[in-house]
């Protein structure tokens, strides 16, 4: 069965604060009426740093679409080739033995596609299927595990290479300025996460059973318009509930495999913002420290779109895991509004789940250091 | 085993000849020192009809991305959802019936996806996956169908649903002034592609084996300049040559599949251009003949990117198809430069193609009505 290596993540140089965005919202809109709204709801999401491909001056400037896209593809070329390096390293695979490229974006479009790009300079086989997605937004992170997965139970052999680079300070808009935009501001960050899904062996989630749902009607609660000058992001007040339909989603997915949603034991989950983590804990009768690596991911690094889930599950690994055999979920949220859901086992070394021993291989989970904060 | 369905196809009502092109080119750039080519160059293509969205006087303006991009949802919108019933109907399987929508198209860009609102507006299960592709270009189609395969192989029992909508007149460039974009502007047509992969029954191409192949260091030769006025399409005039890499690839693919590239008894493959065609035919010493249905296409609606193999297709399936087992490949071409690649049989009513029986369940293939003008 496939198995979910760690992921590797790679994230900018230049650092804001929640204390920098705040100041930032006031300098910049003064006289804006809903301005201490913005500054709350800013406050509220508990992000406290964010990380960015650019100074936060030269951020703040649109210098136009072309030049902005142009700026993804660079920064692209220049982040991702490390975050794949180190991805194939924890799955113990060379380039040469990937069978398909997944690379998820929505904040910069290219044609051909960084798939094309990775496949000539890092020496992957002419052969690699390329998968590029970049209409799912922040669910594209779940769907790349998805059709990995898929691909893998299609060809049992198979490795995937999963790349997610979300620039997400490329879609700055500075004359957008409903409070959902000022909030977005506040809330989105940049990040590389790459990850290789194994056909067979690897330590990591064993992937089980995936699913997708779409919440109906709903497309207009997260959309992008595409204008002269690029993606404009358009976030509905109503979001932030939309766990109420994907909590019993999510349920059901788990049902006919026989999983009580509400009792596994690791929860790794798109944290969109901090109401996603809360409702979750309330809808899935689940604590909030289950929730503590998406939180952690939000802290300090913000919204990093389809990364979050990578991230997330990163710093899983880094807290050593579970036990084998432990069972998990893994869902990324995003527009539509759909959900991806994965379930998983920790798998250590590639033994089938099935094959569940009570001998402790990695530690149990612990706090994470930092989660304090985060928590 | 999965089997690729009778395509549906529709193309939009403004329809521009073969004289008409010239003789805009000759109206727009008088001046053009390379006009003379460029019109050389066109009347070469074979292409001597193409339906477009809107009147070509519209077509010639500029809009603004902004409008570009509004224009092609809305037309989307509008042109899919037939198509998309037809395509159901020919699979004789019902949107509850769908386990995934395929959406390919590289002539706009929606977030959410089109299949968000395809399954919000015309039935399709909220559980449906929704696998968007916009960075494949012409290849696409073949991508779609390969993914396709991919997910009922992994879910032996499922059905995908693929929909290709390419409307390349929206990503008319009027100061683009290369001779590639001269040559560009008279050979992309308007077209909406729609087609199921059953994973049990139906009648059609049974799929066998996919595969993909990138063209090393190619990525320049077939690429989108993504800027403040949308996609610009670059061509570099030496993308006409790339079957003499291409072909070699077909027939490693077929090879370890005991299936001799040169000796199929069909062929659907994407029509780029005449010359892809005529090369196909020296390299895999394949006579022209076999490549009717893709010359049909190019003649009567141009290159209209990701859907011209479905065009061909459809044009096989009204010529009666073939006999039970006969043996055949797909394949589209796109940038990378990018094959995506299909071996599959001919299967009536969903038989195994292990079960080839003699008796001839449809007439032969003989040349389609019309053939003469194009072959």
């Amino acid at each position: 069965m496939a198995t979910l290596c760690r992921p590797a993540i790679a994230v900018p140089e230049h650092v804001i604060t929640l204390e920098q965005t705040v100041e930032l919202a006031r300098e910049l809109h003064p006289d804006h009426p809903q301005l201490e709204l913005a500054v709350r709801l800013i406050s509220n999401t508990g992000v406290r740093t964010r990380r960015l491909v650019q100074p936060i001056e030269t951020t703040l400037k649109h210098p136009g679409f072309t030049t902005r896209n142009a700026v993804y593809e660079a920064e692209a070329k220049t982040r991702v080739p490390e975050a794949v390096v180190r991805a194939l390293g924890h799955a113990e695979l060379t380039p040469r033995d990937i069978d398909m490229i997944v690379y998820v974006s929505c904040t910069g479009f290219m044609m051909p596609s960084m798939t094309a790009w990775l496949i000539n300079s890092m020496g992957f086989r002419p052969e690699t299927r390329q998968l590029p997605i970049a209409q799912l937004g922040c669910a594209a992170g779940g769907a790349a595990i998805n059709r990995a997965h898929d691909f893998c139970s299609a060809y049992p052999r198979s490795n995937v290479l999963i790349v997610s680079c979300e620039f997400c300070s490329l879609c700055y808009q500075p004359t957008d300025l409903a409070v959902g935009n000022l909030l977005s501001n506040g809330l989105f960050g940049d990040a590389v996460a790459a990850a290789v899904v194994r056909g067979e062996g690897g330590t990591g989630v064993q992937l089980e059973r995936n699913g997708s749902h779409l919440v109906p009607d709903t497309e207009d609660w997260i959309s992008y318009a595409v204008r002269d000058t690029g993606f404009h992001f358009m976030l509905d007040k109503r979001v932030p509930g939309t766990m109420s339909v994907l909590a019993p989603a999510m349920r059901e997915m788990a049902e006919p495999h026989d999983w009580d949603i509400s009792g596994l034991d690791f929860y790794i989950v798109h944290a969109g913002g901090p109401r996603i983590l809360d409702d979750l804990c309330q809808y899935l009768d689940v604590g909030a420290e289950m929730f503590r690596y998406s939180r952690a991911t939000l802290t300090e690094r913000g919204n990093i779109a389809s990364a979050v889930i990578f991230d997330a599950l990163d710093r899983f690994f880094e807290d050593g895991g579970a036990e084998h055999g432990a069972r998990g979920v893994i869902a990324g949220f995003g527009p539509g509004i759909t959900a991806e859901l994965t379930l998983g086992t920790w798998s250590v070394g590639g033994r089938e789940s099935g094959q569940i021993e009570r001998e402790v291989i990695l530690p149990p989970p612990v706090l994470m250091a930092g989660s304090d904060a985060a928590g």
